[in-house]
């Protein structure tokens, strides 16, 4: 068994030093009594604007002490010179050592598998989940990904993407998933978007750890018992999207309970996670997505499932012109699913948004036939709940459909939200039954 | 089998001819234009306050023409004389005649009896479920449950508390649940609050129908396979809280899935719903009730169900007083649930409500041991989502807990909302995870 570590090859490796000297002389973040408040309330995020004085700038990634506006110490932050969120809280306690720091990982890391043991736990039906939620487990900056034997790790901070905290994220996924050597593959898998913004160098190649000498970077994933595949190198975000783990299987026992089985739609497939789930239960699915790489996953997909004989086609489209088209052609369904990226990346934004949501679901809604079901996703912190509920109202008054929500839904539990850090809440499924 | 009907004893005997005037010679309505828009956007009510002018007043539950200011007709509605609520809107159609309106309650129910099929079926875990919910089955002011062979019947307006309804509602209610003459005994079960607000007069004693020449006023019922007794004269609504079937379950799986599972509280259990449920998974159940009635129903259930071994006490008590009892001695529970009646009946009253469920969670907070979980309840549509979780978060803020919001739970889909009825959306679950 060969370990191979990214670390001995990382550039970073003078970081040690560097922690020595912050232990010995932290440097202090004063904020604002608002930015106080808020991390009194149970958040963890001070931005820029809530600096009230830097006389140093910490170092990119450091650990810094944090007070307010009278001195009082908070508790200690990973600072970043280069994102709009200047520095995380990772604990409450202040002048914090690096040593500390790296143990309070360790424990988080050990609780969050916990928690993924008692909610999200690998069997024959489900082998993917989300392993670490980075601020949902108070892990800041830190998350990763389970699919089968492969695991995906984020480090999306100055403050995280870094040999040490890298080290001992490995060691306690290492002991938590495979205390045995039970086969792991371990592979960082930086976000391209935040590492820009974080200014964060790219990590080595090469897996963070592996079982074998050849480690694999490809693998198949099970979801409510339907097969996946998954390759290291594609995709969006870690690769699929678990957050929705439970909504396919409700959004197909929904679609068989009503009865309605015979042609469905998935509007933004992706990989086919809705499409394939409504294969089970529909005699006819059609899956939508801008992307034919997407849309290539997504055949290969239902070709790993054979079972599954609903006659099923994907379109490269987008979403609002095919929509638009299926309406003026009167195309009807029993099943739509509408599961767009996020239109909302900022709270200004949302408007926006809002217009993008209502124009999608009243097409939808005018092309369900009675007693049909829609599945409408919103996975824009940004737009609340009441606020997406209402524009599906509204569309729903536009479209002179009567429409009965059935059930709603949010992340499944391994994305666990905290409630004292509002931005950990973002998936939003309703469930409707539509007259 | 003797075929027994409240109707023919009841003294609004001459209803028909009235409905015959009214037919020939309807009144009309004419609303505001913010209550006109509210009606094209979905909604079902007319206040009093939106009457526009009305030359002769209505008979009370009478079917009326409703216009916006400028006499365009916008459907029919029942009038009351005596709710704020002046009006519900039961058909989009105007001078709908009294037969059609019959005719689509007929219709109407067929459709509910229908979603509970699919939604809600019977089976040896559960006979117990909401079969017509009023305006979320678009039958505004009729509400029926099922407690496995007794059916509880309420018409809650001066529109549908009328024989001609009674009787077809009775009758379509017989022909979707026992169409082959299976047993079934109806029960009219007026909600006294509603029946003073709307100035009603008493049912006929007796039931509606009954397969039998003794009809039952008992029965046993079950929810996810535990047994509960019904008294027919007994507790609040109809008897029992329906609409928390599937959070009773979500919530035990929750406190087994958590490994914490000595000791539970649940305060205002009420006929020990929540309590019964952890039972199942907890060593020791305490369950909280102001009313000894309802305690006394609560252990009648848990002797109903022997298979459960935990030790089980009732405590006769005010939900405030004992949990602060219970703070200041320092108890400590695994598992705590808050389930309390409905603190804001009104809009205005919500603020108070809102300082309410701020003193019970910072409580139950602060008594959770690490790892327990918290599982709160609001039932007043005053109260949002937001609202409701935002005081919870400030609860976990002032109890310097870390809560980790597992599930967002609503009613039981028996108790289907319509989008564009936000009244329709009250129950909140919340089924957290306390560090």
């Amino acid at each position: 068994m060969t370990s191979k570590k990214g670390n001995s090859k990382n550039k970073k490796s003078n970081s040690k030093s560097t922690h020595s000297l912050h232990l010995n002389n932290m440097s202090t973040l004063r904020i604002t009594r608002r930015a106080a408040d808020r991390l009194l309330s149970g958040h963890l995020w001070i931005y820029r604007t809530d600096l009230e004085a830097i006389e140093v700038e910490p170092a990119p990634g450091s650990l810094v002490t944090v007070t307010d506006a009278r001195n009082q110490q908070l508790g200690t932050a990973l600072y970043s010179s280069a994102s709009k969120i200047a520095a995380r809280l990772v604990s409450r306690t202040p002048e914090l050592s690096r040593e500390q720091y790296l143990s309070d990982i360790r424990t988080r890391i050990e609780a969050a598998l916990q928690l993924r043991r008692e909610l999200a736990p690998v069997n024959e039906e489900n082998n993917a989940h989300r392993l670490l939620f980075s601020e949902a487990d108070n892990l800041p900056g830190i998350l990763a990904d389970r699919y089968n034997d492969l695991v995906i790790l984020q480090l999306l901070s100055q403050g995280t993407a870094q040999d040490d905290v890298r080290q001992t994220v490995v060691a306690a996924l290492r002991a938590g998933l495979a205390p045995n050597g039970e086969p792991l593959t371990l592979w960082e898998r930086p976000d391209p978007r935040i590492r820009e913004m974080e200014k964060l160098e790219a990590p080595a190649p090469g897996p963070l750890f592996s079982a074998t000498d050849s480690p694999a970077t490809t693998t198949q994933f099970t979801l409510n018992g339907l097969r996946f595949g998954y390759d290291v190198g594609a995709g969006q975000k870690t690769g699929a999207f678990l957050d929705q783990r439970l909504n396919y299987a409700a959004a197909a026992a929904q679609v068989r309970a009503s009865g309605r089985t015979g042609r469905a739609l998935d509007v933004c497939t992706y990989h086919g996670g809705f499409a394939l789930h409504l294969a089970q239960v529909c005699e006819r699915v059609t899956g939508v997505d801008a992307s034919r790489t997407a849309l290539e996953v997504a055949d290969q997909n239902l070709a790993l499932n054979p079972q599954l004989k609903a006659e099923t086609d994907w379109i490269e489209a987008d979403a609002f012109e095919l929509l638009s088209a299926y309406d003026t052609q009167h195309e009807r369904f029993d099943a739509i699913v509408l599961d767009p990226p996020a239109f909302a990346k900022s709270k200004r934004a949302a408007e926006g948004a809002l217009r993008g949501y209502k124009e999608l679901n009243l097409r939808a809604l005018r092309m369900l036939s009675a007693g049909g079901t829609l599945i409408t996703n919103s996975c824009s912190h940004h737009v609340s709940l009441e606020d997406f509920t209402g524009i599906i109202a509204s569309a729903a008054a536009d479209a002179g459909r009567r429409v009965q929500l059935i059930e709603t839904r949010a992340a499944a539990p391994d994305h666990p939200e905290v409630l004292t850090l509002p931005e950990t809440r973002y998936l939003k499924c309703l469930i409707c039954r539509v007259d």
